[in-house]
C-alpha cells in the first residue's frame, strides 16, 4: 500500500497542492497534482504539478528555474489537498517575477497588488 | 465592479479558499467558498464557507464555536485561490478537535499523525 493509495483523487485525477515557503511561511502558490507528479514530487524532492492548461506534468522551475526544493509534505483530513513546505529557489514563486502568487489583498473593496515584481518575467522566460 | 467580479468562479461556482493563521503563518485549512460565501466573509469579517457535502453555507464555527475572523484576504495570480489570514477561536480549526487539517506528515513513505487532539470532538459537537 503506497501513500499514493490513501488519496481519494478527484474525479479529474487530481488533489490540490499548496506551496508554502518553509522558512518565512508565506504561501506561494496552489496547483493541482495527479499521483505521477506526487510521486515524482517525494522521489525527487522537487515540486512537479499538473498543469491543467497545458495538460502535462509541470515540473516547476523547469523554464524559469525556480524550483521548488521539497522540505515537508502533509495531507489533511479530508484528503483532498497536500501542503508542501519548500525551499524556493530564486525567491521567486509567480510567473509574473513576484515572491508569492497572493501578490493582491483585499483593502476597502478591492483587490490592491501589494508585492514587487523582482525579476521582469520577460528576463526569466527568455524565448 | 464589485470585488467578486474580478474571480472567474469554476463551473461550480466556487474558489478554493485557504485559512492560514496570521499569527503563526500555519496553515490552518482548505476548503470553497461561492460568490455569496466570500460576500459574507468580507462583510461579516468572518470566515464563511460552502460546503460542497451539505450544499450549503457553511459559518465557520456555527456548531464548534471555533469561528475564524478575517485578518486579511488575499487573491491569487489566475484568480483561483483566496487566502485568507485569520485569527483562530479556541486554536482549533479541524473537526478531529486539532488545531489544523493538516495534521499528518509523510515520512518514510507513510502518512503519520503528528499533531495531538487539542479537543475531542464528541465534546466539541454536543448534540
Amino acid at each position: 500500500m503506497s501513500f499514493l493509495d490513501e488519496i481519494p483523487w478527484n474525479k479529474e485525477g487530481l488533489i490540490t497542492a499548496i506551496a508554502q515557503d518553509a522558512s518565512t511561511g508565506r504561501i506561494l502558490m496552489v496547483a493541482f497534482m495527479n499521483r505521477e507528479a506526487l510521486e515524482e514530487t517525494v522521489k525527487t524532492k522537487q515540486a512537479v504539478y499538473w498543469s491543467r492548461s497545458r495538460k502535462r506534468l509541470w515540473r516547476k522551475g523547469e523554464e524559469s528555474g525556480h524550483v521548488q526544493r521539497l522540505v515537508e509534505l502533509r495531507l489533511d483530513c479530508d484528503a483532498d489537498a497536500v501542503l508542501l513546505k519548500v525551499e524556493q529557489a530564486g525567491g521567486i514563486a509567480c510567473h509574473t517575477g513576484r515572491e508569492s502568487c497572493f501578490f493582491r489583498k483585499l483593502e476597502d473593496g478591492r483587490w490592491v497588488t501589494t508585492d514587487p515584481v523582482l525579476k521582469d518575467p520577460s528576463v526569466i522566460y527568455k524565448s
